[in-house]
């Protein structure tokens, strides 16, 4: 089979790999369709993210759906030669305490798609316990059950944000993660929706996925933004702030934000050590300030919401490249050049 | 002014009183809408509900909106005269330890609008203390600021089951309760929602106010209903039942078709001494049954969420009348004739 | 090995039994303490319990503690030979949504001990799987040890009801799961303890175990306990009422005495159909009704307050039985003869 | 009447003043005991904690207990005359969106005992709304009922904190906070409890009181503590650490030994403006950070909990003075001298 073989930084070489063979309980699943994500970026261009280093050659991706091609032997499992499989690129260990509570997404054994030194989604075929893989109802395409996954981020951190109808919340940047935190707390009922970002295309999509007000941020200085929504909200600041950017000032200005009694939930993932914030302001607000890990059990939810069009998903593509151009579409994605938010391998 | 007193059963007389004059700290309301509630039906055909009768004329009707006439002295708020006002009906003491914790729904000397025996609001005009008046943004009509208090009932409901995105629920029952229940968790989320009633065309609102499937249930058994919510389900239930109903089929329904680990949300009210519950079937699920009493805070969500076009409250309204009709549309009420779901008194 | 096998309705015979084999990853366990249980009871005196029937001769009983003989093959695990273990029960599937989400008691794939036809735990061996043997530290005895699993129902209601520190409970019933339930809930701070039961005996273990109040209820009627419990709350009742005798009176009873806003906690197990509740009742005070399902992840919990001295559970056990004394175990507890509260069989 | 009144930074003079009258709805109360609180000392030290300062003659401190001396005019009430109470020292406004949804504690129109220009309790009688009174049960001492204060960020920490039994905790801080949250998680089931310190009388008072493991930590250095906590727990770390130093190395120790899933409680407050924190490692472990302002509600349970003899709340008491004494004991507090923990102004 073809695999897109990530031998250094910026070094994507299109390369033959054996077919793998499932074992028992596990499906070989032709991929059709993965997702460019930012942290697949962060191999490409700096070859690590923290710690997480690509030592050798390997695969990487993780947003990934395709179509059950086989089934390993004593595999018991609803799913036929065929069919169309979101699948849950984390596999946990089941065992830890954290998986047996229900938080598999925080098991610090998990195996997860694309992290060195695990292969990844981008190349033809996978093999993967088939509990990890969610079969497809009428209506989802392969595009959108990729997209299940940064969708499932934007649930997971509703979740932890517990939104109700009728909150007001804000939205700090609008990337994918961003964006699909949006429609997730727009799903759960969030009425007024307030949503900053430096591009103002991405401003633009968001509005018309939902945003009820927009404003575009300046780099370097959160100032702006923050008399804005605190102006928009009447000075009250919004219920809960989700910071979507990963930066220092976004991070402050999610404390700044929210109202006194509200939350801060922090979905970007930052590379920095430390996080100068305002305690003080946090305390005479009696904050929670909530982080989130991936995401846990969102594939089913995902699926539900797209399949009686709830939240649109596709609208995120903007691009899309075969597996040979997956080098052009980390580029792409790095440079955020020709308004992309999404670029999407089509395999 | 104007007032529709209720001197006994099925006797309602237009009269003249004189208009009220508000108190400090209350403002003078010149009544506009007022929707006629299950509630007000018992008051008109059986003279009491439960232990609390009418034992002398008073007016009714709680579900109520105006525009602002006067102010009481030493009245600070932000109001305006002409302003348009949803209002809440139950002004509760601020003292107790339910005020204090933040659940005036439970009040135990809560003073509600109509219920015995306190006047109502089917009379032209009305004093309330300021802080139970909410101002409506502009583009909600007179109609719709009334509904928030049936829709109100709705959104506590959905609070009380705390429904998150992708949840599948069942409605049991699609008077205005059941409907406003079921636009309250769609707004929520619920991706999957089953409707059941006696009555055709109440399902017929419901699909086009978003229940994704609906049943005609088959008076004096539930047992049709039941095996069409476990079949839809493919066997599992639903993550939470709201039976909005009152009735104890529906209450015994709302346990079987709950999943293990669901919600049974009792929404409707019984007027039944004792409701023969399957304890051992709860049991065995783990099932939370959870009561809900009135509402709570919920007209600030209910007009952002009309404001923001995400409920369509008013398509509810199926038939309007003058106060002098009042007699007139609680028979209409009464009998469910003619397609009824709500009728609106418009003053 | 020795094995204590139910025959039929009251017919234990001890026999032979050949000693099990541990598969990969399971241990094989010398059987040290085995509490005798109320269900026990039920399939020796009524040779069921509902639809689960002793149909052919098996050993029952799962209350129970052992020593780690040795280890299967392929089996990884920090447990070492010799070391005192207490065992959860019911192996859950693992696979199913119920696991998954951290509620393996829910889990409808669940074996459990002693319950038909899977054998039980009155024989001097099991083989277990050894994530669900839980290493005892130093100071916990061989029956305290056992007594995690019924002290485990009690910390699993308390995390059902959400106790915090200063709450006011009624505990309706004093045998094992009460008492287990009135020391998790003093643990987790309940300030005012109120416990009622038949039995005068029961009572003062009660209060010798932390109830602040006690009452001698009468058969066939809880009138007075229910006016004893609001005497001495002033009329408010308790936060949170545990059912704990499984009779359809305090189940009522619970919905009467707990207070606005609080929670009725169904923990004893009923074998009745249908349980005729006053659901008016808890409508007007939006009662919370929970039922509790056997208990998950208690044992870890268990054992840190058996370890600290925070709970003494051996309080709780009046007799000891061998192995062939079962029989006259199991009359003794379903006579409620002697005083007995729990019984022990010591292997 | 007697007042100690601080003129400006280590300027307190006794001085005569009126004895205030009751208005309505108000008592006098004849102050009894007060507690020397580590805000009282800033303001003394600093005259000012952050932007709020001392710029005219006024009283401090808020721990406060003392008698009904007499009611004001139309004051309905069941104290009577001679009654011990204590006192909520935060008088909220009752109508914004926090007091109303039952979180008065961050009402941001609370007027607070002692925090300028308002004045405090360091003076023979006070004036308070009757609400924020609580007869004290028998056997409840006049400077228990004092230390009710401290005692209720304790319990208000613990609330947001949500302990149940069996769980781990480290409290990093045993001052008076610390202590207060140690009592109240301990209450709350608590089994394992890690305090560390700077000062070893405080953590052998911890010990006394509850703590299972004490560390004395090195004076600008973290790194010993944290490992001391990590080794405790086999690397794991605790389910919840409780920030109670007000220190920047303490709050980032929170997140360094919080389990995966665990929670940070910020009890302490800083002076810093800025925090920096290791928002990588929280997200990574899913954390919750969770800011705790002042306490709501907590008094009848601290009253509940001392009476029961759960909480021996006078143990903290190492000092007594008298009201002329007021600067001895604010300089005695401040240097932390004498094994100083909480000193209390005898009236």
């Amino acid at each position: 089979m073809k695999a897109a073989v990530l031998h250094g930084i910026r070094d994507v070489r299109i390369e033959d790999r054996p077919v793998p063979e499932p074992g028992p309980g596990q499906a070989l699943v032709k991929v059709t369709a993965v997702g460019v994500c930012g942290s697949d970026v962060h191999y490409y261009i700096d070859g690590r993210i923290g710690d997480q280093v690509v030592a050798k050659p390997q695969t990487i991706g993780h947003e990934v759906a395709g179509r059950v091609e086989a089934l390993g032997p004593d595999t018991e499992t609803d799913l036929s030669p065929g069919e169309l499989v979101a699948i849950e690129p984390g596999v946990s260990c089941g065992k830890c305490e954290h998986c047996q509570e229900g938080k598999p997404n925080t098991c610090p054994n998990v195996v997860f798609y694309g992290t060195p030194p695990v292969d990844g989604a981008y190349q033809e075929y996978l093999v993967h316990p088939v509990e990890y893989l969610y079969a497809c109802p009428e209506g989802v395409s392969d595009e959108a059950a990729a997209m299940t996954e940064p969708l499932g981020i934007g649930l997971h951190a509703e979740h932890i944000a517990r939104i109700g109808p009728g909150d007001s919340v804000a939205i700090l940047g609008s990337g994918t993660i961003g964006l699909c935190t949006m429609m997730a707390v727009r799903a759960a009922g969030a009425a007024r929706i307030l949503v900053t970002d430096l591009l103002e295309n991405r401003l633009d999509l968001a509005r018309r996925l939902g945003a009820t007000d927009t404003f575009v941020a300046e780099a370097g200085g959160a100032a702006g933004a923050t008399e804005w929504i605190k102006e928009a909200t009447g000075g009250r600041g919004v219920d809960v702030a989700f910071e979507c950017a990963g930066q220092i000032e976004t991070m402050r200005q999610a404390l700044d934000v929210a109202r006194i009694g509200g939350r801060a939930v922090l979905v970007g993932i930052t590379t920095e050590d430390d996080v100068p914030l305002q305690i003080h302001i946090a305390r005479r607000k009696e904050l929670e300030i909530l982080n989130v890990r991936r995401s846990r059990f969102t594939i089913p939810r995902s699926l539900a919401l797209i399949e009686q069009g709830r939240i649109d998903v596709e609208s995120l593509i903007t691009h899309r490249f075969g597996l040979d151009e997956l080098a052009k579409a980390l580029d792409l994605v790095h440079e955020k050049a020709d308004g992309v938010v999404k670029a999407m391998i089509t395999v």
